[in-house]
């Protein structure tokens, strides 16, 4: 009972936050939304996790699919959008694209609509290459929108970023609930240092969104935040520019270094993530655009020459002695290129993740609910009045 | 409320057709099915349609299984079976076969029992092969039967043909509700000129399974069906003989032109589509039962080039000028081949696709509505009842 | 009316047997559950099929995941979980795991939690590796308990082996629940001669866990087992010690012979099935560890060639002449190889296959049932009061 009371504290708080902008519409990036629309997302997730940890279903949909759409591996997201799904009551339908094509125009158009006549949410993965990814989702949004519009969609599925070559939402809004968590409320963000690392991998191409996604988020609770990256691997600078333009309006801070070491120090939280230098990006997009598929080989090959330039870029024992009582919350997306365990030399001393495995383990568990979050809020005008209906009937997950 | 007595009217007048003989029954030739089972088809779908736009959940199932088995790929009839399950409370499996190879014999009836013990119904797209699809078909219901028979199946699946050799039902029934609506009604059809033409395509060994479903049909309803191709690609001479054996009944007419411009000729419905000549189908049938793997390469460029003298086979703007007061119905089962926007040259003009896109994704729209009236009429004796019921209930789809 | 009686006393008759061990508990090999704990899942399992049989819905999960890692190809495997998971209200989400690779320590951990949040079983096929398999199942498991206990994971998934190296659990208990029921009830078994035999087939490294299996469960019921096989075929000698074991404790024997036709003589119960050598499975996994993956197809032909000495190890007509009367019941966990059907010569003539194909099926069918009575152990604390609940409710599968 003190549980129900409990949650049903949660879903007044969200009553004041003015999330009405979300509904019927999509999300791409965080930026995109507004304060209070996120604070909602992070109310509805906990709200989700406060009631599955009660047993309580739910379950708002009795029938309908969510379509997945990835251009690229992933277990994480993948897994974590199928759990979102079915929390809420709808089934996962796989649409295989080729990874080695980039689809626009009359396909996409035709394609979005085809999969969408049962529909209720598209979450798509497309961070392969530089000016496509959200590109690629805006065609997509507009293809569902005209087929609702001219009657041949029963209903306008919600899309969702999973992961675009500008932001990754899912993983950024993830991780600053898990931020949120760890240190006891928004309100203790204030002044806090973040170090957004760039970190050596023996792999090539990861993608630019993570980090992105990180400065264009965390930029907007007070906080200060540092982009650390050798020469050559800045990101887009129209997210710096995101980022700069919040610090303004939060009274953070935002700055870029090209030292990991500057970046630590007195940090309170550290994120050291590989990613691929900006240029190689646009490269590779060019070489696929023009179908010059052969040089991707020798591509690779330069840039992981570069790369390995910077292998001290890793986050030791050391180095995290440096941050904020030598105990920085450490966050990673997953999976890390550990040093000494998935590879030789890699973004992460083997000691440094062992202790943090832990949290790692619970910042990637927020994804689900973070998802489930996206969906309802746009699905549902008033997600609170729903949220209590849901709690009132207590229908159990497991009977 | 007014909706509500819309659905029952509908319901009311399904009442009258007789469509017994469907129940527990498969679904592989519109021919094979009286033309009250056709219309309880078309009833079905729209009921189940209707009762959708009023959010009222039609989940017949707790739980069971549709097994998808598709020899040869499909995003459409795939994303329209799994719409169709998931509406009714079914959970798609894909059995994944190699579309290499012909099952057959013992083979074919152990796996059919094998992903049947939960199966309620299972749907099979099996095209590839002249000779072959239906052949095979016929031996997982054989199969299943048998399992039933034996205990082995604690229940019969239903078998739904997502298009063989000879048939491509679910197409040519989305393609008539398509039609009857458009037209206004099915007592709105006698004397409408059907043009289903040949058109060229770079692409090779189509099947022919469109345009036998839709000579197949389409000669049922009064109308008059006139197939045109060059030389050489004809069609099945027995569906033909469906065709001619249609029109006797119903006072239509089935004829076959070499000319496409004599097909469009005032023609209220044009429908062109490519497919591969009858011969070539045949000696790829024969190659992939001998194992003549090699040779299918050479059998391709030499359709091909065979193709390339019919270029002139495209549904251009002048050729539409020449129908029915320069503005026939134009029906694809999608994708289409489109000149200059996904190949060079191909089965129609951009302008004429892109003046016709929005008919288009309608007439898609309805294959997962008339999947799930094909499964619906096939599991339940009295399907008006169970609509009754349902539409009483009014559970709704989304909470 | 009649039925729901039948149901409820066999309810009853569950009520009597301690089964509490399972519950929160994972199913590894059988020889680790108590007598009662075998019992109550047989029980479980006949009474989820006489539901069903009554049209009422078991599902006890109003949403949740079932997780399928299949590291080696299956249809029946996959589809027995699927149609388990279904019937209890579980969704399947696959798990794609390269066969080709040995996954351990920090990846298979991460992994393990990263799709387990939504998890409540998860089952596991992988059984090409000698003394791989049941090692990575048991990482996973302490994976998740771990997760589960740092507060990661919702709920702790209850892992089901799908096929270890060791043991296959579902296969031999749906095996033995086939051979109860064809012997009228368990009490019958006690003194029937069973003969687990290697056959010959032109395939290579089909896994030791099938007759590990049927050694290990059915000498747990006082039968007379006698496992036969060529020199050099043996099996895990820790298994044959749990089946010499089990015999001191229930009267029945076990016993290890190198001639098919001794096994068969008097036999009430065949089971004639392909193996690898043991060594060879040993020297293959030992390859792959190495990452000599070069070397695994010589070694495949040089065990084809010793397998080639062994063609008589035919389940001939002959053969089954010397049975009990001519006419013991032929199992088989199939596909079965069966001489000029399936390959030129194999495990089974195809006379007496065809003869069997009715029992063979209904062996196959119990497996859904099994893999659900596991679930079902695992998740509720009092399965036979739950049983009864769902009885009372009465709820229709297909409404």
């Amino acid at each position: 009972m003190k549980e129900m009371s409990v949650i049903q504290k949660m879903i007044d708080e969200l009553k004041r936050l003015k999330s009405d902008g979300m509904y019927l519409n999509d999300f791409f990036h965080t930026w995109k939304k507004s304060d209070d629309e996120l604070a909602a997302t992070f109310a509805v997730a906990e709200i989700l996790r406060k009631m599955r940890e009660n047993n309580i279903s739910p379950k708002l949909f009795d029938s309908g699919l969510g379509i997945s759409i990835f251009r690229d591996n992933s277990t994480r997201t993948r897994f974590s959008f199928a759990s979102a799904c079915n929390m809420l009551g709808l089934t996962v339908q796989d649409l295989d694209e080729a990874s080695s094509q980039i689809a626009h125009g009359e396909t996409v158009r035709e394609t979005a609509n085809m999969v969408s006549f049962m529909a209720d949410v598209i979450g798509i993965r497309d961070d392969m290459y530089i000016g496509k990814g959200h590109t690629y989702m805006k065609e997509v949004a507009d293809a569902v929108q005209e087929g609702f519009d001219d009657g041949v969609l029963e209903q306008r599925p919600t899309l969702i970023n999973l992961q675009c070559d500008i932001d990754h939402p899912t993983q950024s809004m993830a991780d600053m609930l898990h931020v949120i968590d760890h240190f006891g409320g928004v309100e203790n963000l204030k002044g806090k240092k973040v170090a957004m690392s760039w970190a050596y991998s023996p792999s090539y191409g990861k993608p630019l969104s993570v980090p992105q996604g990180i400065i264009g988020l965390f930029t907007r609770f007070g906080m200060d935040v540092v982009l650390a990256h050798p020469e050559g691997y800045n990101v887009m600078s129209e997210v710096e520019d995101v980022a700069r333009e919040n610090v303004k309006r939060t009274g953070g801070s935002y700055k870029q270094v090209y030292s990991m070491e500057e970046a630590f120090i007195d940090a309170d939280i550290v994120y050291p993530k590989s990613w691929a230098p900006y240029a190689v990006m646009e490269e590779r997009t060019q070489m696929v655009s023009d179908g010059r598929f052969d040089e991707l080989g020798s591509l690779e090959q330069r840039c992981l020459l570069n790369n390995a330039k910077f292998k001290d870029w890793e986050c030791t024992e050391e180095l995290m002695a440096k941050t904020k009582g030598g105990n920085a919350l450490y966050m990673h997306c997953l999976p890390a290129d550990i040093t000494g365990v998935s590879c030789k030399a890699g973004e992460v001393a083997a000691s440094v993740f062992d202790r943090y495995r832990e949290p790692l383990y619970k910042e990637a568990s927020y994804k689900p609910y973070i998802i489930a979050a996206m969906i309802m809020l746009a699905k549902f005008k008033d997600p609170a009045a729903k949220l209590s209906e849901l709690l009132k009937a207590s229908r159990k997950r497991v009977n």
